[in-house]
């Protein structure tokens, strides 16, 4: 085994941790578990880590820090239809973050807390000589047997996508400095700002996941990228999806730095951190999810279809199919 | 603020993180947090992490890190008389903990799995360039409103322990090459693995705890020292603790080591790890719950009492009071 390329982290989870699933553990396929609530009521559990250096900037604000593994976390509740409860949090900061750096950490977890309602339920607080890890556990509650799954999905069900997509991947590039052409783009400030937010301040779906049980048949969050995470539910479901990158909802900013450069497209198909929701719905149901989107004041927007069959397919305006060489993005780490 | 001297872990959380604490989360003062549960039953939750070069040794094995990382968060459902229901756990792993590192911590999960009847509900996986951090959240279940917290002891209340004290912290040492004299001791093979043991391997009180409901007015588990433990007992109930040194349990391997250099004496109620439970129970209960402890082959010891008052002072077999230069152990790092 020794000897084996490292296996990336989907294949480490099947291998070593799926055996070890709890019933309600949904075979770790769903990034959530389902535990008996008080009566008409299930719990929604899911726990999500961010590190240093990986999925945050050591520049990052330490408020944005931590509303950005508050969200990641609560994003994973929104694809479940999942109302907010509480959490818990353990930190491990290395010695440069001081209590300044905490107190503004600690900021941005009470604006938060505010916005979503919920409170803190407990965690614990050690030290590392490594980069910053955070870990989250989320619980949200949903009615009994009504989460948005990813193994519920059926043939035919169109798939749609709510927000933009590969925002955040581009304002993770603003921040590099790596879109040498991002000046005479002339994107302004507003532009900038929009993309390095949608990086740093991801905003979960819980409203939109909520009004779509009963609607979709099957949700999921976009952390991994749209082929990956569209490549859970297919997996879940036992289909194949068909998307239409023509059809990808772009934001301003994004469809300027896109037409400057068309290969920056695939960051739309296979960029993580977006936190937007992917599900899939039957085609009946086209006209009331695109009303519920415009209600909510979030884009919501039919980019494909799910059959038999096995994996995403992707194909361009013409018709003709489109081969990506990776199927997630790993972030910048 | 950034000149004042660093606030140790207690501290920070009294200050940053206390003040976010939902209703549910007993002021962080309780290391779980209660959840309504299905009809009659509570959810008790906790979540601890270890950071490799802390809590635990680089050259342990990767089972028994593992075992540890579930059974200090199990400890934690111990002190409140929870039957474990399942956990999350996530993973920020150094490149060089390879899949056979990772084969052997699940096989650690796996046998502790059977063990206490549980299983992984969910969780994530993630890289890092620091030392390895492990977090858990572990779930517990406990009949409605009877959970033992840390806020009911009453004036009166006689202090008990369950196992022996200072063991871990001895092991460590062990492992460490930190006793010159443990070869002229003489405690061969098995005493010196029995304390590596307890280091390695500590064993959540759970069934003890779970008897300890209606018997005992508050519990804490020792995973910071005796001192500091019985202390926030002491802080949640408004009262004070005396205890004796003289009382307090020592394995024999523990007896030889500090009967040969008595400083080390101070392990037993200062040292970290043992995760034993520390209780408070009025002396009307004493027979009963000495009786308790035999039938669960789990010495129960009773070291001191409660009264009005503030904090543990501790005292000699003469009677006089001894003081402690710090009221904590912090672990190895």
């Amino acid at each position: 085994m020794a000897s084996s390329p490292p296996l990336d982290e989907f294949a480490r989870i099947a291998r070593f941790f799926a055996p070890l699933a709890a019933p309600g553990g949904l075979k770790l396929l769903d990034d959530a578990a389902l535990l008996a609530g008080p009566a008409g009521f299930q719990y929604v559990l899911t726990a999500d880590a961010i590190v240093e250096g990986i999925h945050f900037r050591p520049d990052d604000p330490p408020a944005t820090v931590a509303q950005k593994l508050l969200r990641v976390n609560l994003s994973d509740l929104a694809a479940k239809g999942a109302v907010p409860v509480g959490y818990l949090l353990t930190t491990a900061l290395p010695p440069a973050h001081d209590e300044a750096w905490l107190a503004e950490f600690a900021r941005g977890l009470a604006a938060d807390q505010k916005r979503y309602r919920i409170g803190l339920l407990g965690g614990d607080s050690t030290a590392t000589s490594g980069p910053a890890v955070l870990s989250l556990t989320a619980i949200g509650r949903v009615a009994k047997g009504r989460a948005l799954l990813r193994a519920k999905a059926k043939p035919g069900d169109r798939v749609f996508v709510s927000g933009t997509l590969g925002d955040a991947a581009l304002g993770l590039a603003v921040l590099r400095g790596d879109l040498p052409d991002l000046d005479a783009l002339n994107l302004g400030t507003g532009g900038r700002d929009f993309l390095v937010r949608r990086y740093r301040l991801p905003e979960p779906r819980l409203e939109l996941g909520r009004r779509l049980i009963g609607a979709a048949h099957a949700a999921a969050d976009i952390s991994d990228g749209l082929v990956a995470d569209l490549g859970h539910i297919c997996k879940a479901s036992h289909l194949g999806a068909m998307i239409d990158a023509s059809l990808l909802p772009l934001s301003r900013p994004a469809r300027a730095l896109i037409g400057a450069a068309p290969e920056r497209r695939h960051l739309a198909l296979t960029s993580g951190d977006d936190y937007e929701l992917v599900f899939a719905a039957p085609a009946a149901a086209r006209r009331r999810l695109l009303a519920l989107g415009k209600s909510l004041g979030v884009p919501v927007t039919e980019i494909g279809r799910l059959d038999k069959g096995k994996g995403v397919r992707i194909r361009d305006a013409a018709g003709r199919e489109i081969t990506l060489d990776r199927s997630g993005y790993r972030h910048f780490g």
